[in-house]
């Protein structure tokens, strides 16, 4: 029997989790949650998932699944009543916006021992993945510094930045967790600088649309996070490792493989224009890896906890920017 | 309702249209035929298609389309069969090995005036198509010259070798069509040079394993098609168009974006292995367009005219190795 | 007449102006100054000036320019010195390793109005030049963030590192000065995190080896400096300026034009390995400018205030580092 | 004593030729004939050497070498005389258009022993030395094939096509020595195919200015060669080499490390644009060459037989083109 799953949010991340959901034959996307009739409704015809209500879909004992990617703020609600139940989740980032509610999941899940998996599709991007295992089995040697670039291409409505939590727990939280995992070692100093030069309504919204983060670790590994909200090229997503035998890095992705020469100079195509398309095997294999977590094969790559640390260092930054100073974090859990 | 389609040949390239097709909801992939149980059956797993005899599903007449992925000396009488129910085809390149064959098939489609596309894969792939729209519309200027680099990873089995045909029309023929098609004028002169350096029993065998080709049109538009069946690095698939006003150029798919620098130098990833890595987004391309021509909302972008002319050129590249001369071809139909 | 000059200092660095000032014909390379009379006699034997004591090469009142490239500490009094004889100077950078006896050096020479050049090479280099044409003209929208990456290909030795006036002021000094001009618009804000993880005995000696810097504007333009005293592939400098419209950037330089493809995947050369190849165009301009300096026919591209003000950052960045606090800076001189 | 050198020519390539012998401080450029004054005059006044005839040139007895950059046609003769007088020659390419008057010259040499160097340049470019050596030292394992591409930015006036011998003799006589040089074998064969596609006033003048060639050696090894007379983005030398290992390839040389990203996409400068930017190291090193084989360090790297060989390749191609056939030629001298 395939195992019965419920998708609780049928938005944009959503219909993304959804398709892939569906197209894993292990598992049969059952139901679908979300107040918004027409989302629910869209997804369904797509995946033939049945939209219900949350009630009805946790009624069904069979469930063996839940895949959460609706509002940040239902999120710690969601994984408390849903580890209450003994379901194994997969759970979009962030957590919550608070690191004190993301500290009740993170107790909740751990005192259910449930299996859970968050959204920090970086991880699973095969690149990212390639890159991650030369620096843990030493082909870049000593890892010396990390180099994150992650800039968007444009920024979202001012509803979405006034609900966001901020560019740090927002945006810079996938950095954050791919600093750490880079890294190989916690930070325990942060610090960050911005600005709202791109579009200053995001400034006067009380948020900033631009930013440099530095971390530190206890043994001196620096890494530099650059975000923006606003790139004109596109979907800037650009990493690197600097080891002390050799340095790696993953670059943009194209969207063609064509080069154009004329007097004009020589032109290469843009690049993938936004997480979907950049992201999109990320998204395929994160589906996939919770199901094999859901199946037992697997355990989870990216932590509760991981959850729970990015967001910890998006505090720090935020601190940072408005004090301007230096944050000391705790390295131990 | 879903058009029931017919898939003959559960091999290799069967095994892809079945997956592209069976992915089209438009269509249903109704009936698999393939004399090997086990081929048959192994497909009919992946899509629900249900293996039956040739008889068997040519008697059901709601069939709305065939594809044709059988061994090539089959394709021809098939192609006349089939054409005879009034079915639409998709044929797999080359029509047949004998152009006398192949202008039989396409005297029966023309006849009987049957929706008919070949399967030269390269005019679908995406950046394929972007180059000869740019030297459509006028971007490149007059198109002076077309330089094709295609070359396989590595050499087929004798087996194959031998049933081939020899390189020309098994292998060159992909190039010959897209020459064709970029160059934008039918080409009236074709000479050839070839050896088996790379395997000397390819040699043996009677083929040569490298080949350099030239066309040339009567307005003097010239074209190098240069292949080999062993390339150490991959599958090396460029193309190039110089116009008066610009030069385009399709480059090789890297299989990762990852950089490695060190002592040794700027390192990066391989290329994509071969065709059905290389050209999956293609073979997928050109199944919708033959789901679209089944059901009249296209009109076949590769025709069997296509699949006899390249056949000619094919011919005529044997000839001109063989006579060590230039081969004249003529340029109406 | 070709205009006499006096070199001071005929180290590694002298040697380069040495050899470009002699092969500008519009000058006369008449005098060469160093203790060391080995190095003396080598330059003498390349350039065909001749070798003599300070003294003696100012004594000779046709000496219409002096190319400063002794030993840091030696700065601040040649400039003095040399100023109150009227003669127009170039100076490689730093002025001094005290802000204190560069604002002495700002001071004397602006008093006196002397045609002054500090060596901050990369304003000289065609790429860097266009990358700042670019920015200036508006190609690029408004400038809202820059990216350096400045990194050695190894260490110095320990008595270089104690006697340069640490990462800041001996490496990062260019990186100040590239961002001032590349911001167009004087940082307010520095903070800057270190460590000495490459080599220990760096951090022995009071030093660090790798190094971030932030800086804003107050316009909110961010700028990140990342340096290192060592990179396992050469010697790393690249510089990418991120505006509303466009994003431009200056990438390595390759070593060779050579690309070799196998089962290793494909590898292209090194990058130039330091800066006197790097930069070897940048030193010939910039030679070349000073002389037209002289000559009256242009006016300082890099003045003695933009000497001042990258020491000032250099010194923010030092108090930064050591309070873990993010540092004010005056705009205004 | 510097060895004194007499320049015979100061066009074009005579000033590049005179500027690097002048650069050389093993030798004294002493002499410069050519019977337009005015290019004589210019060119001794950026390098000291004397305008003078050829008579007084020769005349002087201490005259260790002859560098020969006049028109085409006075080469043989030039060759003839100074090889009488035991003098060393440095000869631009071709060494006449006439194989049997280069056979003459051959003879000449020969029977004196005159160390003798042919401006194959190419061979002397650093990228184009390591692609020979990896070639030769076996990292590419057997060579398969060779693809010469080689198109210049736009065409010489119509006086001189119509005195330059042909596309063949005048342009690819470069490439067909490169292919000798990569191939590692001489080859038998050769076929031609061209047009006058670019200008038809080229066609008008007897002349092809687009050709692709075809040569083939007696093991197989096969080599394309792809020309034009104009190329709308630059001077377009590329060049790679299939192995049986290993592929490498010399790839164009960029103008600018320049890349400005936007909407448009990802733009790079454009390439060198002709063969003096482009070479300017090979002719640098070929002069150098020269000077060492005139001092009996060096023995010639381009010989006068390769002078020949790549003239009959030449003739082979003419005589192809016209016939419409392949051709066979010689491999031993």
């Amino acid at each position: 029997m395939r195992l019965p799953i419920v998708l609780i949010g049928a938005g944009r991340i959503g219909r993304i989790h959804g398709t892939n959901a569906s197209a894993d034959n292990r598992i049969e996307l059952r139901y679908i949650v979300d107040p918004v009739a027409d989302a629910a409704a869209g997804l369904s015809a797509m995946t033939g998932a049945k939209p219900v209500s949350l009630d009805e879909a946790l009624d069904d004992k069979e469930v063996a699944g839940a895949v959460i990617a609706s509002a940040t703020k239902t999120h710690a609600d969601l994984i408390e009543r849903i580890t209450s139940l003994g379901v194994p989740i997969f759970c979009e980032k962030p957590l919550d916006l608070s690191t004190s509610r993301a500290r009740d999941c993170v107790d909740a899940v751990t005192k259910k021992n449930i299996p859970f998996v968050i959204g920090f599709n970086r991880r699973y991007d095969p690149d990212f993945a390639r890159l991650h295992a030369l620096a843990r089995d030493g082909a870049l040697g000593n890892v010396e510094s990390v180099q994150i670039v992650s800039r968007d291409p444009s920024p979202p409505s001012l509803d979405y930045i006034r609900a966001s939590g901020g560019l740090f727990r927002d945006m810079a939280i996938h950095d954050f967790d791919v600093a750490r995992w880079l890294l190989g070692e916690e930070p325990d100093e942060v610090s960050a600088s911005g600005s709202s030069i791109a579009d200053p309504a995001i400034g006067e919204a009380g948020d900033i649309d631009t930013a440099l983060i530095t971390l530190r670790t206890p043994s001196g590994r620096l890494c530099s996070i650059s975000n923006s909200r606003r790139t004109s090229y596109g979907y800037d997503q650009r990493v690197e490792v600097h080891g002390s035998l050799r340095t790696a890095r993953v670059e943009n992705h194209p969207e063609t493989w064509l080069l154009v020469s004329g007097d004009e100079g020589r032109t290469r195509s843009g690049i993938k224009h936004f997480f979907h398309d950049r992201y999109a095997e990320a998204y395929r294999l994160e589906m996939r890896h919770f199901v094999s977590v859901i199946m037992g094969s697997e355990t989870p790559r990216t932590t509760v906890r991981d959850g729970l640390r990015a967001l910890e260092l998006a505090d720090a930054a935020a601190q940072s920017l408005k004090e301007k100073r230096t944050v000391q974090v705790q390295t131990a859990p």
